[in-house]
């Protein structure tokens, strides 16, 4: 039996709606001293009268203290459920996708708060973001043997949350052997996934449905793709008909990544690449006269924290109002943020004010969000993330 | 040269973001009184200093007393700006499909304020829902005919809008004559559509990718279709594989269309019809135990203005929660909601407390929006208003 965390009155009723988190201060301290759990421990959750109302994971240090397991305060925390949460997104994933490349656990929005597992074939990259999570590893690698089999587990234990909650950076192939490179298929186009040094897993699964949507409006266009790691949107762009790809970050080895991309998809005289500052190469671009009739904006997190926000979204302006500079008289701008901080209606606005600044016209002809393998939890915002908005750009 | 419409001192500020609306409230009518404009009378915008801003036009009696036709304040209002707006409309819908079935112009969204026209191949039906479009009515009909040489144009003029514009209700075919069915194909299934009878143009093209999502999602699946009208998502479900179909309205004009619809694509063993209140189809449905894989929900607009919202947001959580009562173990909801002042993340606390009331889990999986020939204007959030949510829901 495991330990009691005592909420203070009134302290459940969002995870009576449905959320999964605990703040430290909706605990009651008295009752329950946070400091009397070790990090990553399991515990029963009690309403302020005492009834048990679920088991979570805590962590002292965090201001997410305690996050829900389940519902059912007597449920074990254990291989089993693993395997059943597994078996649950499996079936989604399978229904949905044809080939086994996908996001198989999209924390909270998988019932399973701090874990992310994204499969490229045989291969599963694991993120253990909190320590509750932590704690449960060898559940999770023993239940993922059981659903998937797979050839090989990498831990790329090294994202941002993992410091928050006082966790050591580990990436690491925790069974099996990686082949030589990782390959995955998306959209009809071919890529290799630098899963070991890449940016988070690898591979960004979660624009597949945005990029078929830009795939089927580039036939015969100039597109630039800025922000473009290694060639998710320009080397679907090419292989989906673009005449020309300019493949624009400031990382070489993502570079070199793009151009083995292009390569594999026997693209390598469609698609160019370009290194340097995002806003360096946009003025550059500018000042040689270049126009592209397609812009692709995939930038990073501007806004990683709420503070940020104003800081943030004056970058998000910038970069869309040089980005607009670039495009052609009907051209398209399909411009994404995976900022959750940034809700959609400003990403909107962000394109209304460079539209404007261009005395242009813009209209809003997609909004896309994050594919199916991303699934959001309806009571836990935070889990909604991804923006991305095609906008056509004229003069009237 | 028209008369000067006199803005106060900041009113312009929306306007240059790039709104297209001027209320009544930010006019100097000291200046330039509103009760001194006809209904419909076109007016050179004048900010607070005199300096000319745009033409628009004008209604004295309504809150919104004017929009811009265009910011060049020396430009003519004639059929020459219509045939160059509606080719630059028409050339994004040709980029988008390839069979002419389509709404051409999407009001403020392609810089037509107050006009909406819906394209059935050959046929046209116009909505003019401001006394401004209706004094340009001529012009429209002559720029038509220039660009779409259409075999029929009716005009659909008996919205609620225009009675709030002081206009009169008008059905008419004002050119050609209309085949004995106007006839549309869309996500490859095919259709009958009332134009002159039917609800609106007769035909609502904004949910053409939201059910072609859908369609991907329903074979060998048992469907419910509340509010189905005349059958656009139960028929396409039907023709995408659904096992069985059950189409619910209250209106039997409508339910005969559907009959006659699933007739078109031979899919009359498929698609069953059920008439009546969609609470009380669903309460029966409840009592008699049915259980469905797929729920549509696409209600009218239980919203129209802003004070409907508390009333309304409690028929949407309570439509919700009934149809969750019909799904089976592993369910898909796709509910949807064309009420401009529901906000998305509105619809979604309607999904998450419906969710809950079952004590089920959900995710949502998908967020569609309107299509492409609905463009939003960036400015103008008022042009964006269609949500649709695909939800999973399952027991843990």
């Amino acid at each position: 039996m495991s330990q009691p965390l005592r909420l203070k009155k009134n302290a459940d009723r969002r995870l009576k709606a449905g959320h999964l988190w605990i703040y430290s201060n909706e605990v009651d301290i008295r009752e329950t001293p946070l400091k009397a759990f070790e990090s990553g421990a399991l515990a029963r959750v009690e309403e302020a009268n005492g009834r048990a109302i679920g088991v979570a994971y805590v962590n002292p240090n965090s201001l997410i203290c305690a996050r829900i397991m389940s519902r059912d305060p007597a449920m074990k925390i254990d291989r089993s459920l693993f395997v059943h949460r597994f078996k649950q997104a499996l079936s989604l994933r399978e229904q949905f996708y044809a080939q086994p490349f996908y996001r198989l656990i999209h924390g909270e929005g998988d019932l399973l708060p701090g874990l992310v597992i994204d499969r490229f074939g045989d291969i599963l990259v694991v993120q253990l973001n909190t320590a509750g999570m932590q704690a449960l590893s060898e559940a999770i690698v023993d239940a993922l043997e059981k659903v998937i089999k797979p050839s090989a587990i990498v831990f790329r234990n090294d994202t941002g949350g993992r410091r928050q909650e006082g966790l050591e950076a580990q990436v690491e192939v925790v069974k099996g052997t990686l082949p030589d490179e990782v390959l995955i298929e998306e959209n009809g186009a071919r890529f290799v996934v630098p899963v070991l040094d890449g940016q988070k897993t690898g591979w960004f699964f979660d624009h597949r449905d945005n990029r078929a949507w830009l795939n089927r409006h580039v036939a015969g266009k100039r597109v630039l793709d800025v922000f473009s790691y290694v060639g998710g949107w320009g080397v679907q762009a090419a292989a989906s008909g673009a005449s020309e790809v300019l493949c624009v970050d400031s990382s070489a080895p993502a570079l070199e990544r793009v151009a083995r991309n292009a390569e594999l998809n026997g693209l390598q005289e469609q698609v160019a690449i370009g290194q340097g500052d995002a806003f360096e190469v946009l003025a550059a671009l500018k000042a040689e006269g270049e126009q592209f009739d397609v812009v692709v904006l995939d930038p990073p997190a501007f806004i990683k924290k709420r503070k940020d926000i104003p800081n943030g979204e004056r970058a998000y302006a910038r970069l869309n109002r040089e980005a607009m500079r670039l495009l052609g008289r009907d051209g398209l701008l399909l411009s994404a943020s995976c900022s959750m901080h940034l809700a959609p209606e400003r990403l909107v606005d962000v394109v209304r004010g460079a539209v404007r600044h261009q005395d242009r016209h813009g209209q809003v002809i997609f909004q896309g969000h994050q594919s199916a393998d991303h699934p959001i939890h309806p009571a836990i915002p935070e889990t909604a993330y991804l923006k991305a908005l095609g906008v056509r750009v004229f003069r009237d």
